[in-house]
């Protein structure tokens, strides 16, 4: 069941203040008495708490009669404070940016005024989840013990922000967006978007080995991105989907006081013990800049995920893939 | 200086008949009395003659002093017969499918009537320009002596159609476009077009280190996509970017009989020396479908391209990979 936090005026990280921000999220077990035994699992680009219940459950590293599993909702998702479901002013393509951030500050505020945490046995998630995890172990690193971050990264590279960039673009070529005022759904530009972004989504094995055939019984690439692909992107509203890949292009745990830029020292600071899952074939999260980050945090181990699903690997829905990050999380929080 | 070859109607492999088909081409060098030192080096994606100019010349292997090169510009180009200058009913939007087939048949027939050519020393070609080569060799294979296709393949992979389907979905995504019938350019969705590509040419690692910015002296990923990679794609016509993308689209040497689809016989017929260069980071034409049509093909050897440079280590800009490729050229055509 889906919860809400209120967090009130929220002055951002831009400066810019957000009036009566929520923050929805769903949570999983109960908090023992010690009050030690939390985890946060933010959600990815474009989910929402029901897209991360695939690593939840009983006998899972993510157990929820062992553990207090908080899902909380990314700001621009439509559940949490979107421009979808926020009010004039800042409704629509009015609504602020809202980085990593924020959306951590916001859960940081969750965890400590809602649930009275001083410890988060673990933070993890997938893709934006694991930009929000890097930035959780920066920004508290007396709070969070340990940290699992799967295809993502610390901060959003210069050719991840391209290939953004380039789905931006997508959708911004149809007129009927009208600069966030649409009237309708912007139809034509959100498939052209969904197009652009499924090229990047898996990897190029996956589809010369039609996985896409197998995995989902569709005949054709045609067929599967008409009726499996587009559909999933059809369903959100365009300036949401805008505002999320805006907090995602902006990523960067180094933007903030005390680090100023200096990645290198932000990522020094990630005092957490760490277990860093790249997949071996993300196109956008390269394994490459893991490795890179790996070198300068002081407690992570790079754990590569050997799969061709590509950027789709940390998705949960190859179960090779699932179970490999499965067993990552049962043995970091066994230590 | 560029010529034309008037190829009169052509009958293409779909079965249409295009009229008054014209192929546009420059030579360097001269024939020598044994008709045995010509070469064919066909143009890549939004190139034309002079996109190939770089590896030709005195002391490279494309030596004109020792070879007569004959570089033919791609259908679609805007030089050779195009939606641009194609006269109605066949203009704009209304301009059939020319495949990779087709524009190999108008070559063939440009250097045996024009030239009189019974044997070609090489055929070589970046990107398209590689797809057009593999062509040739696959097609002719008692007159193609050698071939060197470089960031490029024998046919279009899965991954790779969806990559320019996404391109395509971002131009068609801009209502200016008309279907094809546009007053003006559709400059919006040629933006998005480019943008989308960009994200593509590189690898990831050339970003990281910030080449972009070392190699063009721009100041920010954003100027290098205003100032020097979309002003690249707004010199052509919408119409031909999107017929070369359908002839790329539908590239398959195995497509046409004898072969019909027998992809690994296709490549098993090609009996010509080949030294096949994928780029080691190219992100749609990577060395892993390379290495599985080198080992169907009795006579390739797989030479990779050691370079960050991505697809666009085969397009001269990098000395290192134009001398890489300049240095193979000259090794297959000792032999």
């Amino acid at each position: 069941m889906v919860e809400f936090f209120d967090a009130g005026d929220t002055m951002l990280q831009s400066g810019a203040v957000l009036p009566a921000v929520r923050v929805a999220y769903r949570t999983y077990g109960q908090l023992n008495a010690a009050r030690d035994n939390a985890i946060v699992y933010p959600t990815h680009y474009a989910g929402t708490h029901d897209s991360n219940a695939w690593a939840i459950g009983t006998g899972k590293a993510l157990d929820p009669e062992q553990y207090f599993i908080i899902v909380p909702n990314m700001l621009g998702n439509g559940q949490s404070s979107s421009p979808s479901n926020t009010p004039a002013p800042f409704d629509g393509p009015r609504f602020p940016l809202v980085t990593v951030f924020d959306n951590v500050c916001l859960q940081h505020r969750l965890v400590t005024e809602v649930f009275g945490l001083s410890t988060l046995a673990l933070v993890t998630g997938h893709s934006m989840g694991a930009l929000q995890t890097f930035q959780w172990a920066a920004l508290f690193p007396e709070m969070v013990q340990r940290i699992a971050p799967f295809c993502g990264s610390a901060r959003t590279s210069r050719h991840n922000w391209l290939f953004l960039e380039g789905c931006k673009s997508a959708l911004l070529a149809d007129a009927a967006f009208a600069g966030g005022d649409y009237t309708a759904p912007p139809v034509v530009g959100i498939r052209a978007f969904a197009r652009v972004y499924a090229g990047w989504a898996w990897s190029q094995t996956f589809f010369r080995q039609q996985l896409d055939r197998e995995t989902l019984g569709l005949p054709s690439l045609e067929a599967f991105l008409t009726h499996a692909w587009e559909p999933s992107f059809q369903a959100h509203d365009a300036n949401n989907l805008l505002a999320m890949l805006a907090t995602w292009q902006a990523a960067d745990i180094s933007a903030a006081a005390p680090f100023n830029g200096d990645f290198a020292a932000a990522l020094n600071s990630i005092s957490a013990r760490a277990v860093v899952m790249p997949c071996q074939t993300d196109l956008y999260f390269p394994p490459d800049d893991s490795a890179i980050e790996v070198a300068h945090m002081p407690n992570a181990r790079l754990h590569v995920i050997p799969s061709i699903w590509g950027h789709m690997a940390g998705g949960g829905i190859n179960p090779e893939d699932a179970a490999f990050i499965d067993a990552a999380l049962a043995q970091i929080l066994s230590q």
